[in-house]
């Protein structure tokens, strides 16, 4: 199946409105003393919900359980949303906006922002792990998945990498190293988590993680890349900013040129594993990799 | 089955042991960037261990598996360790030393610690989700439990009411309904987590459930008085110290003595709980029921 650039809109703003109808649902208002609207405040509202999208679209290529995928896809969005609002703090970024509006901390203070964090990141596990609706093996595959990418091996370990390398001079395979961590681990699981929401072939599970892996890389290149060619106004972030803190990037290591052929060559890779994955429907996913490698913000 | 103090103390140091090498087994040296020995510090070589020994005393009391109950033991004490990580922060309580050493911020810096602290809760989720060992459906079980526990309905909830309700006059229900959250949810999933290790009765569930309730009040009536009574030197941490940052505590609220009754009337409600579970093999519930009451630090 192939669907065109419309149906692919389509496809999106439905699920758009799915994931956020969850997330709302499902981020507490009413978790006590203002500790349920900074976790609102940290997660509704804004973002791109390009993970949520990819869990989506790979649940929907393996044609996977839908209440299963739905809550997995909220789960990597509390996840990356407690990873901004943990790394704006003070003490990590020092960010005192984003999205244009006023960071969790400057809003509601460094200690409520901190917790908002944290609970965001227990709920992930609670929304994968309901009472009913998703059978409980899967529940587990989830969380251990989902785990693994949040945790040292993953997005906690990259920030630490991260954190250790401003003003070093990085080649490219300790940048590659980092990034797989820091970005790269939960955009993967994104994409293995949708795939897991039904049985599918070996050889399907393996081309989803190759195609999830390229996609991660690729969103880093690209990013990079912005960070150097676009205004603030575009971006909705400060531009240049990563080259005025002395952050290694795909730009500094390899050049504006070299980083741009590197981002064709990723999102190349992410086709081909999708073409050997044995699926039919792959038509989102192949539509959001463009949209990756091609996005202005 | 009873056993008597010596018993209890042969079982005790076998356990702790025991959770001390699992600990520093699934605690990773090797996490990037000194994340890892971050982690390390935060959680190995320091601690009571009370809630994983919580953990494998219900295990033992239904004859539950032991390799879930450890993995159960060692993440519940993660997610204990990650919250005191972050607690000790500058934005939090701002503590420079715990069990006589530099805290985790004060050691590595704070961004290392949050960082630390994140990955530690990450953690907690991927020990209790194994590739093999543990039957998937309990794996769901404890990371629901688990979760619950740890987030904006018990833990995480529970310090934002804290850090909301310094000076400000608790009555005893809402200081109740504080620490029930903050302190009292963890142990309380301690013991059930313990007792979802093997299929039991109703009856021996919900008993098991009102155990670790009384005790997670207990223990925290029993803080409230030491913090009054004893000095830093034997209490390991700063006497009195909830009085001079005008926190309310249970002898605030109650007074020295009706505080002491208060803490004889939960031990009396755990012990009557276990006597209606219909369990045979409690007898080291019942011994960490004492020692939570009547310890001295």
């Amino acid at each position: 199946m192939t669907v065109g650039a419309t149906d692919f809109q389509a496809w999106m703003r439905e699920e758009l409105a799915a994931v956020e109808a969850a997330l709302s649902a499902w981020v507490p208002a009413d978790a006590p003393a203002g500790l349920g609207q900074a976790m609102r405040y940290g997660v509704l509202d804004g973002g791109k919900r390009l993970r949520p999208l990819l869990v989506l679209a790979a649940a929907s290529a393996v044609r996977g359980e839908r209440e299963a995928a739905l809550r997995a896809a909220v789960a990597v969005e509390l996840i990356h949303a407690y990873s901004l609002v943990h790394d704006d703090m003070p003490c990590m970024d020092n960010d005192v906006l984003r999205r244009g509006k006023p960071t969790v901390h400057v809003k509601y203070g460094e200690a409520q922002a901190m917790l908002a964090g944290d609970a965001m990141q227990a709920l992930a596990f609670e929304v994968l792990t309901p009472e009913a609706g998703v059978a409980p093996a899967l529940q587990a595959r989830l969380c251990g998945l989902l785990s693994r990418a949040a945790g040292h091996s993953g997005m906690a370990g990259g920030q630490a990498v991260d954190l250790a390398s401003t003003g070093l001079p990085l080649d490219e395979a300790a940048l590659r190293d980092m990034h797989h961590r820091k970005t790269g681990a939960l955009l993967r699981a994104s994409v293995v988590m949708g795939g897991a929401c039904a049985t599918i072939e070996p050889r399907a599970r393996q081309a989803l993680n190759d195609y999830g892996e390229a996609l991660g890389l690729a969103f880093q290149v690209v990013d990079d890349i912005l960070d150097v060619t676009q205004d603030s106004s575009v971006l909705g972030k400060t531009a240049g900013k990563d080259q005025s803190a002395n952050k290694p990037t795909y730009v500094s290591v390899l050049g504006l040129d070299a980083a741009r052929e590197h981002a064709r060559e990723l999102h190349r890779s992410a086709l081909a594993a999708l073409a050997r994955s044995g699926l039919t429907h792959t038509a989102q996913l192949e539509q959001l990799a463009a949209m990756v490698v091609h996005r202005k913000n």
